[in-house]
C-alpha cells in the first residue's frame, strides 16, 4: 500500500522514513512539507542522501490519489483540517499530534487551539496499540499518543485496573532525551544549552497531563489525577517515566510483577525487567519495545512504577507503524523487528 | 591553616585540591592515599600536572604534625577509624563519607558496617552548612552531607517547617550526573554503558534514604518518611532533586515562595530561583551554589520542590570547605567565590 | 545457514547478533564466549532481554556441528587457534580481529604475538568489501578490516590508483568514538574520564598503520607510508578519517570527485557527499554506508580526503555480514538496509 | 580599574564576566549589549542570577566615562568602530574579535568585510601572550587570537624557529567543540544535530588559516603555509591541534621536546606533558593552561605537535585578561589561578 507523510522534515518523520521504507507491505511514495516544499529530502536530512524524494505542497484532494495511508508528523492543528477529506474519499490517517486524543473542550483548554468536530473526534481511536487494539483495528482515524503518556500508561493502566494503584494521586516524574523536543531553532535548544544540563520544564502544566489523565481512567477504570514533572535530560533519544502513588494494602511485590507479566505475556513489544533489573533507556533505543519495571516501598506504602522507550520509536514512528499493523490486519511487528542498539 | 586530605584520588579530592588550593587561609600540605601512596598526584590526575605533590601512607599519628585540618575523601568506614585520634590532638575533621551522619543502629543496617562509638557520633555536627551552623561552628568532627540529602533538605526542611507539606509521606526523585558514582572501575560505569543513557538505581533502598529523613526530622520538625529513586543521568556533573509531597490547605504559590526566599536571605550559596523560572544543574556547574524552585498544583494538591547542586562542589568539597569557614569564623564564603561556568 | 560468534559479549558482537537476527538467509546458533560461558546471553546484554541464548565454551571441532559461518569477535590471538581446523571442516570463518590482516612478521613486530602460519594467511582475503570482492568471493577465512583501515582505505585507493595522491606521505588523522576500544574495565575508560574530553593515543604507533600501507600498495598500485594519528572523541559510535597528502599537478576539484564517483558508482553502500557536504558520523550512524568526500586547497597544493562510518557497522559487524553475503553470493545488502538513525 | 565588555551576550562573555569578577585589581561595570539592551544580565545568563547588572547600549564616548578598560567580545566588524575613539580617550581596548589581527587586505579577503586603517592596525599588539609580550605591554589595542591560532602557534613557533618543521608545508588538524561556535541560533547547532556527531567543515576555507600563517612567519621566521581543516567535536568546552610537517634531519625526539620545555620555562600557563602523555582537552578545561606535546615519527620524518586549550579560557577570555595582566604589569596570573575542573 501506499502511503504519505505530512509534515515531513521533523525528527519523528526522520524515524517514519526510517522505518517504513523497510516495511515490507508499504510503499512511501509522498512527502508533503509545506515549509520545505521544493526541497529535495536530502537536503533536510544529508543522512539519507541515498533516497530521491521531493518535498512537496499538498492537500487533502490531491493527497488521496497519492496515498492509502497518510501519517501526520506536524504539529497539532494540521491533522484536523486535512483528515475529514482524507477518510471520506477512504484513506487510513494516523496522525502523531494530539488532535484527535483529547475530547474538544479539554484540548481547547490545554492546547490553545480548535479541536475537530465531535463527530470527527468520536471517528478517531487512541493508538496506544497494547491497550486499545479492538478500537485501532476499526478506525479510519489513529491518535497516536504523546511519548510521555504511551511510556507513563503502560505501567498505570495495569496497576490501575487491578486496584494496586490508588487513581487519586498518582505522581508522574518524566524524563526525555532532547528530540523530543522536536526540531525547530531556538536559543534554548543549542548543545551548548543542553549538553550537560538538567532541568524540568512546563512543573505541572504539561500538555500531556490530561491525556494520561483521560486513558488512565478509561483503560485502567479509575478516575486518576497526575501530577506530571518532565525533565529534559542531555541525550538525543529516551525517555523513561517513574510513576509513585500509594499502594493498595495487601499486596506483595511478586504480586504486582505477576500481574505486569501478565498483563504484558501477549505483547511483542513490552518487556517486564527482570526482579533486580531496572529499565534503561539505552536497552531500547532504536527500537519499538517498552521495558517496564515495578517496585513496592514497604517503608512508604509507596508504588514505584517505571518505564523505558525510545520517545522517536514506541513514543512516535514506532507505534504509528505498529497501529497501522494492527489495522491492516497485518502482524504487528511488520517492519518493527530491528533490535536496540548497543551502545 | 595546614590542611591534609585523607583519600586524594577520587573526584570529590579533585575538588578539594582545586578549591583549597586557591583558599586565603589554608595551605594543603598533605595527601593520604592506601592504593596509590608512592605515586606522584599527577599520576592519579594528569590536570594537576603542574602540583608537585607526592602521595603519602600515613596514620593518624603522624598526620596530626602535619595538618591542622583534615579531610576525608576516603570510602564510609576508613574516618571512623582515624578521627578520634585526631581529634584528641586537636585535628578538625571533616568527613565527606557517611560514619558521622546516622545513628550507630541506622549505619549498621543501611551501610552493612561498624559506626564510631556513640561518644564520637555525639562530637560530631552535621554539616548541611545553611540549617546547622551553630553546631558546625563548635563541632571537631563535621558529618559532610551526601550530595542528594544536600539538594532534597534545602527545599524539604523550609516547606516542613512551615507544615506547607506532610512529612508523612514525600516522594524524592532524584537525578545525578556520573561522577556521583565515584571513579571506581567497574564494567557499568564505563563510558559506552552510561552516554545516552537514563536509569533509575537501588529504587527505595538507596542510603541516603535515612539521612534525609533524620535531618529532615531535625531542622524540619516533622517526623518524615521518605521513598527515594535515584537515577543516572548521562553528564559528569550536577544535581537535581524533585521533591513532591501533599500541600496543607490555604498555601498559595506566593506564600510559600515567600517561606523559601525568606528561610535564604542571608544565605550567600542559596538562589531562590524567579516566579518562572526553574533550577537548572549547569546555572551551578562548578560553583557552591543551590538553587531552588517550588510549584504548587491545585489540580492535585501537591507542592513540588526542586534544587538543583553541582554534587561535586556543593554536594561535597565545596560544602565541607564551607563549614571548615564557618567553623574557623571564617567568611563563609572564602575560597568558594567562583562562578558557575557556563556553557 | 547456521552461523555462530566466538567472542560474544563485546560491543563488536552485540552488532554481529542485532544484524544477523535479522538476516534473511541466516540462523544465529551458537554463541561462544570464553570468559561468560554458562551465562545467559541477556546477563551481558540485558538490552537483548527477549532473546534465549546461553554462553557456551566451545572448541572448534565441536563448533563445527553447529554452525556453517563462525564469525570471530574475539580479541588478536584467537582465531588464529580455530580457523584451521574450522577451515578443514567445511565452513567458512570471517575474522574481526587482526590475526589474518597481515603478513606474519609484521605481525609479530606491531601484535607482539603469534601469527597464522603462512599457508593459513595464504588462504584468506582481506575483508575490504569495496576493493577485494573477487577474492572475498572464493576465501574460506575473511580477515575483515579494522575500523580505521575501512575509512582510510575508502579515500585512499582511489586517490592512490589515479596517482592524484602520492603514497610517500600521507598524513591520516582519526577520530573514533569511544566503543572503538571495546568494552573493557579500565579506568581510563569510565564515563567520567571520557566526556568533555578529547585526546589522541598511540601517536604514530597504533596497529592499524601497517594495515594501512598494507592494502593502501596493494590495491592502490603504490606503496605508501602513513602517519596515522588516532583521537577519542566522547560520543559512543562514529569514526571519520582526514587524510592528508600532496597533490599531483593537474587535477582540479571536479575531477577529483569524478574519480571517487566512478569509484563508488556500483557500491551500495558507499555515498560520495556532494560538492558543499562534508561526511558526518551522525549520517551513517547504525547503517553500513561509509560517506566519502574530498578536497583540493589549491594555496598548499594538498588533497584532504574525509571518510566517515559507523565504527561497529561498516568497520565491524556490518562489513563482517558485507563480506558474508559477497563469499555466498548473497544480495550483497542483505540484512544491511537499514537506514542510519537520526538524530 | 573599571572594565566594559561590548558584546555581553554570548559565550566568551559569560566567561569575561566569571574571570574578572574574581580579579584581585579590576571592577566590572558596564555591559553593552545592543540586541538586549533594557534586560538584566540575568536573563541572558541564568547561571548569573546573584548579579545585578542591567545590559546597556551604548557608544565609544560614554563608555570611556565609565570604563578604563574595554573588552570587545561582540562580531568583527564592532570593536574598529569604537577602538579609535576609546584609544584616543586613553582606554585601553582587548578586542576577541579579528578586526585588528590581519593586514587590510587579508582581512577584507578572509572576513569580507572592512578593516581598520592602516594606522590603527599599526596601534595593536597580537595577544598571543607566549610571544608577543612586549608589544602587549605597550598597546592601547590588543588583537586577542582566534580559539585555534592560539593552539597551533603554541606549537608550531617554536617548532619554526628551530628549524625542526618546515613552513612550506604545514597541515593543522583542529578539533573543537560546540561553543566555539558561539551562541547564535541555527539549525545546525541543535543539541541533537550536535550531540553523537563529528564533521569537518570548512575544509581549507576557515578564517583563522591566514591568522596562523602569519604570525607564524612573524614570531617562528619562516614564511609558512598552513592547510587547517576544523572539525566539529560534540562537547561544549575544549580544542585541540594536531600539527603535522616535514621534520628537518638530525632532530631526535628528547631534542625536540627540551626545544618545547626552554621555549616554555617561564610561561606560568604553558604545560609541556610528560614523555609518554598526550595533551586532552579535559586537562586544561576551565583554566588558562595550554598543555603541549610532541612526536617525531621516525618511519614518515614527520613531526607531530598537538596542543590542548579550554576554547573560551586561554582561547579567548582567559587569553585576554592575560594580556590586561601584561599590559598594565600586574602578575600574569592575576584571576587566571583557577585549575581545571576534573571530571
Amino acid at each position: 500500500m501506499n502511503a504519505a507523510i505530512v509534515g515531513a522534515t521533523g525528527y519523528g518523520s526522520a524515524e517514519l522514513i526510517r522505518i517504513l521504507s523497510n516495511h515490507p507491505y508499504v510503499t512511501l511514495t509522498t512527502l508533503i512539507s509545506s515549509s520545505k516544499a521544493g526541497a529535495e529530502l536530502r537536503e533536510a536530512f544529508p543522512h539519507l542522501s541515498h533516497l530521491n524524494y521531493s518535498l512537496e505542497e499538498g492537500d487533502p484532494e490531491s493527497l488521496a490519489d497519492k496515498a492509502d495511508i497518510v501519517f501526520f508528523a506536524a504539529p497539532s492543528g494540521v491533522s484536523s483540517q486535512w483528515v475529514p477529506s482524507l477518510v471520506e474519499q477512504g484513506r487510513i490517517c494516523i496522525d502523531l499530534a494530539a488532535d484527535f486524543r483529547l475530547d474538544g473542550s479539554t484540548y481547547r483548554k490545554w492546547y490553545k487551539g480548535e479541536p475537530p468536530s465531535d463527530f470527527w473526534l468520536s471517528q478517531s481511536a487512541y493508538g496506544l496499540s497494547e491497550w486499545f487494539a479492538p478500537s485501532i483495528r476499526k478506525a479510519n482515524v489513529i491518535a497516536n499518543p504523546g511519548c510521555y503518556p504511551t511510556a507513563a500508561l503502560m505501567v498505570l493502566i495495569p496497576l490501575l485496573k487491578q486496584g494496586i494503584l490508588d487513581g487519586d494521586s498518582v505522581v508522574i516524574d518524566g524524563k526525555s532525551g532532547m528530540s523530543g523536543a522536536g526540531r525547530s531553532v531556538k536559543q534554548q535548544s543549542l548543545f551548548c544549552e543542553i549538553n550537560e544540563n538538567l532541568f524540568p520544564y512546563q512543573v505541572g502544566k504539561h500538555r500531556h497531563t490530561p491525556e494520561m489523565e483521560r486513558y488512565a481512567g478509561i483503560a485502567g477504570g479509575q478516575r486518576t489525577t497526575v501530577l506530571f514533572t518532565p525533565q529534559i535530560v542531555p541525550m538525543n533519544r529516551g525517555l523513561l517515566v517513574t510513576v509513585y502513588g500509594p499502594v493498595a494494602k495487601g499486596w506483595t511485590l511478586p504480586q504486582v510483577r505477576e500481574v505486569l507479566l501478565e498483563a504484558y505475556e501477549e505483547s511483542p513489544f513490552v518487556r517486564v525487567v527482570g526482579e533486580d533489573q531496572v529499565p534503561r533507556t539505552k536497552g531500547v533505543q532504536g527500537s519499538n519495545f517498552c521495558d517496564v519495571g515495578v517496585y513496592l516501598d514497604e517503608r512508604s506504602k509507596t508504588v514505584v512504577g517505571m518505564a523505558a522507550i525510545d520517545n522517536l520509536v514506541k513514543g512516535a514512528a514506532g507505534q504509528a507503524v505498529q497501529n497501522l499493523n494492527l489495522r491492516m490486519g497485518w502482524p504487528e511487528t511488520a517492519g518493527l523487528q530491528g533490535f536496540p542498539q548497543y551502545p
